[in-house]
């Protein structure tokens, strides 16, 4: 018999930044859970969705091409999720399993065979002592890609200084670097609302910068530049300043030149690629597990509750207004 | 008994383009041919001299930084060179043999034991066939600065398409574009003052473009950038276009976001870096000579003669007046 299976739909290509009840909205659909599900599939029940700036890059006219598949207008956003199995037609799958893998953001989700045997997709141990939620943040797909390419691109070396940009997530603000340096132990950070990128690293790093963790572009970028040392290395992520710009207003970086004489290594990835998260995933499930248990790392997620709450939370995250990774919980599990 | 020895000489810092007669000059001043030597130096006749786009970045104010050292006001300018020992103080160099090495441009050098112990100082064994000019080019640094990080960056796979920015010097014309097509046996060319680099890419490469080798920067590098196929490379050599911009008159790169998506490379080097021109000098010498030899690779130098038209010539490569690789002759062998 149907039931209501509310989603955050994709309802308009966003001029701009994205709004809430205009380019996503909350829509009530219906499925029914005694369905006949397709060989080898499970149904879920979604726990947590976890939100992340290239969701933007999603939201686009499909014309343009990019890496990750645009949404489809209409449709559920989808997003990497957590899902507790209700039914199963899968033998490696059994009720009340959980599984990590991309999901529409919805309330129930019919995960087919293919979804399954994609290779992100898998059966969560949750470790005793943390959260679950935290497989959808330091230890989900977000913190693979900080893991894996900060080792395979960044190779940090002991000694080294590292400059990470929107170290907190987008929007600077005396909270958040009150954050990263007193409860994360950062050395030092700024708010780039209040100093800019060159100054505060000439006054941070004076003997300069090995390594640029790269998520905002424009004028952080240029700064990097500037203040890196020889053999230095750019972890190419993103450049979330420039993703709402129109081609001609985005930020024209000046001094690239200094790739040349100063030997810098700038790559770009997704964490998807052969030499990125599959090669690091077991590594980090184990390392970073155990780190999170003994408290030398720290991880803060900002949660919002509620599907109905999806499309604010996720705005809020493209606007900054998260501290700590943004996370939607729709459930919770059974 | 002091004789005549005639020198380039860095005479003022340029203001844009440096000038000849003007930023730099020819100077004759004296060396005594018999002098007593230093111990363990030689003393050598210059023969051919190296004239290189890098030596724009030498000629500036000592207080700015970069890779290479700047030029002494009031000194001769120094390049890549060949030199025949004319006397020799060092057990391992006898007269007649030929040097490569830096030297300054003046007629005659005593080459210090620290000069001769410098990794990059060779002693040359001519294959018979090939010119002794070969040697201060693609038998030279130069030579060697493209196939080291042709192999060590752009890593090139069977079938793929490189594009190579000012592949004939800087400024291009029709008849550098003849030269490298019918002559060289590039795929195809253009001539950039006819056709934006980015029109022309998507003319001649409609299936993108694997590697980037950057000679140019500004307009070039943001086409490339567009153009580059998922997992490109750039292999940053130079830029040759901005160095004569002050820091803001440079051109703005609006499209590094590239990187990200594409999973882009972009990687600068010097050719004396552990991992370029020493990691493969051996093996460029080797192959580069027998493909000269088998005709499998061909070779256009530009050279002028007479140390007197040393200024004019180094300015002249600077414009872009050479077709072929820009030489200096100052004298024969004995």
């Amino acid at each position: 018999m149907p039931q209501p299976n509310r989603a955050v739909i994709f309802s308009k290509v966003p001029d701009g930044a994205p709004i809430p009840g205009t380019d996503l909205t909350v829509e009530q659909r219906e499925i029914d859970l005694d369905q006949q599900l397709p060989p080898d599939s499970v149904l879920t029940k979604n726990l947590y969705a976890s939100l992340d700036p290239y969701m933007r890059g999603r939201m686009r006219d499909p014309s343009i091409k990019s890496y990750s598949p645009p949404y489809t207008v209409g449709e559920p956003i989808t997003a990497y999720s957590i899902g507790q199995v209700i039914r199963s037609e899968n033998p490696e799958y059994k009720k009340g399993d959980i599984i990590y893998t991309i999901l529409k953001i919805e309330e129930y989700s019919v995960v087919t065979k293919e979804q399954l045997a994609w290779r992100q997709t898998a059966k969560i141990d949750v470790v005793p002592g943390l959260s679950l939620s935290h497989y959808v943040g330091i230890l989900g797909m977000t913190g693979l890609t900080a893991y894996s390419s900060l080792y395979e691109i960044g190779q940090p070396k002991n000694g080294e200084t590292i400059f990470i940009s929107s170290a907190a997530g987008a929007v600077g603000d005396d909270d958040k670097l009150r954050f990263i340096t007193e409860e994360l132990g950062f050395d030092a950070g700024f708010n780039y609302k209040k100093e800019k990128p060159s100054d505060a690293l000439a006054r941070l790093a004076p003997n300069g910068i090995d390594i640029y963790y790269e998520n905002v572009g424009g004028e952080h970028l240029e700064a990097a530049l500037d203040a890196l040392n020889p053999f230095g290395r750019i972890i190419a992520c993103g450049m979330v300043s420039q993703y709402n710009l129109k081609p001609e207003e985005k930020f024209g970086v000046k001094n690239i030149m200094n790739v040349v004489g100063k030997r810098i290594r700038m790559q770009g990835f997704i964490v998807g690629d052969e030499n990125m998260g599959p090669k690091y995933a077991k590594e980090r499930n184990e390392r970073v597990s155990a780190w999170l248990l003994d408290g030398s790392i720290k991880t803060k997620e900002h949660i919002a509750t509620g599907i109905e709450n999806g499309p604010e939370a996720l705005v809020s995250m493209l606007r900054g207004g998260n501290h700590g990774k943004a996370i939607l919980k729709i459930a919770d599990p059974e």
